[in-house]
């Protein structure tokens, strides 16, 4: 009996073993049956907000080869300054702030020049220098740092340019900004509005821009956070310090030219506030005047590819810039590299999708891309087809979901609510997608001949297939319309 | 006794395991010890041809990433419209026939210009306007369209332009023709010749071109395989169908503008004639006269990079465009990016090889790419050589098989038929030969010195071995030549 | 009992199992928790040197995705010619000699001129024309063959221009020269000075260009290691022959127009000294005079990136050229694909640092490389951080240690022997450094108010942080300096 129980363990063994060798030797994570519109599986708690990360290995995401991580920033709320080991597409989906990227070897462009001509207002409203420090400081006498004719009195502190500040551009951010960012650059986050700041970000850990694993680290500049990288295999149950804190205080002291202690309070050991704090007071930074949306965007000069002056944002909320706009069903908006030329370093895109109810988005497919798509607003119902011919999706996606559309899959998405509005990132810098039907689509691209045969149906019935629906994008999903009656081709 | 037992199974168990887990840590599916000619191993049957799938898991095929496949397509047979998630490169092995690919927003540029005058005399030979549907439709009343001044007179389906088609280009294709194709793209072939159209193609699944796992996965966009894709481990037993029977019918109908029973048509959920079909009486597409073999492709204007307008072909049977071509021993002929702008972003190139009785071509290995070489006639005795120095194919190689031949092994060809040809498809848009022997060889880039060193014989000896062979990719196999006598050196 | 025992070994297994699975469905090879100051794990010892090959399955070398091996050549040594699956980058450690590289379909441009002008004297001091052969040949006598005048009595042997040799460009090597190689293209290296010639090398094998899987593979053209490929697994105990051996002797005089005895001969098999073989007498290659250093560097004029012409080597050890110089502290010179353009095809640069005692390179992070560092000279402290802020290294490194640094790890370097060099190897043409601390640091580009909110320190603090430090790579490390003074801020 002994041995027939063993036997029977033995053979349970071998079999998950060989299953288990099998799949990873033949691997093959596209193979997916079914798709799931995806919530976030953990989330990060802290000071000021939150943030919360997507499962990176759901066979979906693995698939695209993304991870997908969603930020959000509480009024006050400062995101510390972090990088990552792979390239980065953002999108705001809500709110409005502020966001400083630190590009190596960049000059200090933005520079308080209040300092230097006392007469002359800043222009910039907000009360610099009354900047305070957060709780555990406690000492708020004298370090509450002035500038320009009162940071004059304030003995031997300030040397007259003592607090003069210069640090790299800062940009503000509204709801539509999608903002590239490249491996190893740091980058920061503050909310100056009222409402949270929202936003979403895709990282591509199938890139060669990540030379790491497949997984997503943030390293951080600044901060702790006490719950770790639980989406990590084995690193779920240690707290994440800043990497400063991975060095000793002395050689943070000797490389900073500081003292041991404030080298010591670089490492936030004992903060507990996590990666959003709560900014005390007003938050005094240099940043332009926020004027019309960016106006210089308009015009290139040939200089904005060098990599400090680069443009990393573009907004792609603005209708009147809409690749596709239909007064009664919605618009599209399309960010590839052509828009924005650091894309093409980064390999990836984004498209930005806002439809009324009732509207459908034409069956497509990504020739050439992965997509991720995330509902901002509103629900939808959508499907999707793989390779074999399987619907893989037939559901609703409603507001804060994510859904993975690998390529060549095809999808179809009606509107469900009064609006839906979604942002896909795609892993390619210039994404190109196929329709099924429409007047661009590949129906319209085959011969009568090659159609009527390969559906077994009579050529009228396929000039109908072929040209009937005369829209190219966005049709109306529930009109009656002429169906089954022939239309005036489009010429 | 049952205890020595289980501990015996524990062992094996484990010993199993700790190998399958070596090997997939430290993954090294190019230890290639032996080579072997591959034959498909699996034919999926259709109404008008078959296709013939290599299984990409064999170890060699693993390795240098691609797989393979053969498409027999019978006369009159129709390849039904399919695009990949990889970039392919075919070759027309036997046979003609035509050839579509649809390129997503790119203008159908085919117009049916007959319409318009009436007068003028169709310059496409063949009877268009009697298409006829496959079986199962039944219903030849009608539906059979005709165009021109046919179809002026057909009632209320013929609005004056009714049926005009239009459509993307369609190009003849014929023995000898390498077509590059993008992923993502559609693609059909229409066999109208009298002899099997056959096309071999390679698939690229390491390349970044592929976004999902490293499996080839068709997608159709009409038709149905009632096999399934059985090269994919968990789809055997399911039936693949084509894209559209993933959606639902109303879905389709509202994004065709078409009734719901046309919509039910296309999902093609009755057709068991496989994704190769037969066309029932004349194909007729526009198509350009097959005039001289494609004149146009010898004036390049600039704009031939455009995607819409790329020439993705050409014909590599034409042995007064050889690179190499010596009248006795045969010829070859490269086709890569410099020929053909389209493969540098594909990363493929191609070599095809025609050589006689007894010619050798030099042993050689490709110093930036894989290799996959396909047999289209006759017969040789093929060598390769691994990175240990040992022979790790030598063997006859025939019509229809198909050997690999990775990153810097050396392969050495004789013909032992009549005629040997073959195609060799390489996964670098450039890729670069070495010859060991012969005028532009690593030997005679060699210092004698080094050579006479290395191999511990004389300079005399040395510089036999470095002089004697004086060509450079083709020789006699067995003339008794010079052998062992001085030859005079080339200049 | 014997159930209860099998119950367990079956739990052991499962979890040995599932625990080998786990780790490779999701593979995690970044996450180092602990990083090693790493040696040599394989030498294979040959007749004039050995080959110290570094054990790339280490966790991170893996993570790396690099290669790396030392060569010592003794004097009079000559590695013989081998290409590999990779690229390459290598550097002279120590010593000089002669490198000769085959680049395949370009001209033998080194030719003999000698034997046309017998009155012009040979501008090659050293003796050409007494070239003798390794031990197991003997007949010292008539095939040590010379060369011009000399060459002409030497009866049938020579016809007239019987003994000019012509052969690729060969090259002078000294301590710092960093040489690009491609894969597939083979090199030989020569020792010509009178102390060993020590040659270090990494292997990108994470890298496009090599298609194979993610071992390295040298491929020799002549020798035998009688030790075998002991780096790879499953190839242990074999010999590794030289690729010649795997052909048969037939064919080979066939490819070369030798006699089979000579073939054999070229196959290596008796020969046991290794792929370092010991040069009897002088070494009479044509090479260029070994004027000023390679005054022909400074001239580019647009014709250098021939594939044939392309520079592949450039110096880093001299001084003048050095992109940071401070004269108390060292300096680091940076070879990217802006001074070797041959680099952006490689995906490969360089760094190559030396620094004094006490001497500090501020800590600062790869964004988007890894990197390996190899100590040349003297003994340093170093720490690095991951992304969980853990420090996973502080030692001591010293010469001949390897010590990886993956992509976004910090690290800060204190030199603790008088002098500390190094020579960093990273897998991107162009490297981005990112410093912590420093005149270009990213603490410079964040807002004080960032700083302060980050760290919860006073904005004073803040400033000090920020701009006390005012070098940009190399401080002293000791100094007791103005630590927690204020220092004039760099404008």
């Amino acid at each position: 009996m002994a041995r027939l129980s063993s036997l029977l363990y033995f053979s349970i063994t071998v079999l998950i073993f060989l299953h288990g060798s099998t799949a990873q030797q033949f691997p093959n994570e596209c193979q997916l049956d079914q798709l799931n519109a995806l919530e976030p599986s953990h989330v990060l708690k802290a000071e000021a907000g939150r943030i919360e990360v997507w499962d990176h290995h759901a066979p979906q995401l693995r698939c695209s080869g993304v991870s997908f991580v969603r930020y959000i920033i509480e009024s006050q709320g400062l995101y510390l300054p972090s990088f990552l080991n792979t390239a980065k597409l953002s999108f705001v989906a809500k709110g409005q702030g502020l966001m400083g990227r630190v590009v190596p070897g960049c000059a200090e462009t933005f520079q308080d020049s209040s300092v230097f001509q006392p007469g002359s207002g800043s222009p910039f409203g907000e009360g610099q220098g009354q900047g305070q420090q957060g709780p555990g400081q406690g000492q708020g006498q004298g370090q509450g740092q002035g500038k320009g004719q009162q940071g004059q009195s304030q003995g031997q502190q300030c040397q007259g340019q003592g607090f003069r500040d210069m640090h790299q551009k800062v940009e503000h951010i509204r709801s539509g900004d999608t903002i590239a960012t490249h491996p190893g650059v740091a980058q920061w986050f503050y909310n100056n509005g009222n409402q949270p700041l929202v936003i979403v970000a895709v990282m591509d850990l199938a890139s060669h821009q990540n030379q790491l694993d497949r997984n997503p680290r943030p390293f951080y500049l600044a901060g702790k956070n006490p719950q770790g990288q639980s989406w990590l295999h084995g690193r779920g149950q240690q707290p994440q310090n800043n990497i400063l804190n991975g060095f000793s205080p002395e050689v943070l002291a000797q490389a900073f030219k500081i003292d041991v202690r404030t080298a010591q309070q670089l490492q936030n050991q004992q903060d507990n506030r996590g990666n959003i704090v709560r900014v005390q007071g007003p938050f005094g930074v240099i940043r332009p005047p926020l004027k019309s949306q960016r106006p210089q965007e308009t015009e290139a000069n040939g200089l904005e590819e060098t990599i400090c002056s680069a443009r990393c944002t573009d907004n792609l909320d603005d209708p009147s810039n809409a690749d596709v706009y239909k007064p009664q069903l919605g618009y599209i908006s399309i960010l590839n590299s052509y828009d924005l030329p650091i894309l093409r370093v980064l390999r990836l895109s984004a498209l930005r999708g806002s439809i009324r109810q009732n509207a459908m988005v034409l069956p497509q497919w990504n020739a050439n891309a992965n997509a991720v798509l995330y509902v901002t607003d509103g629900e939808a119902q959508i499907q999707v087809v793989n390779d074999n011919g399987d619907r893989v999706f037939d559901g609703q996606v409603s507001q804060g979901q994510l859904l993975s559309i690998p390529q060549g899959f095809s999808v179809v998405k009606r509107a469900t609510s009064d609006q839906f509005r979604w942002i896909e990132f795609k892993t390619n810098a210039n994404a190109q997608i196929n329709t099924l039907a429409g007047r661009t689509s590949v129906m319209r691209g085959l011969p009568l001949e090659v159609i009527a045969n390969g559906y077994q149906i009579s050529l009228e019935e396929a000039r109908r297939v072929k040209f009937n629906t005369i829209e190219t994008t966005l049709t109306h999903s529930s009109g009656p319309a002429s169906y089954g009656r022939p239309r005036k081709a489009d010429a």
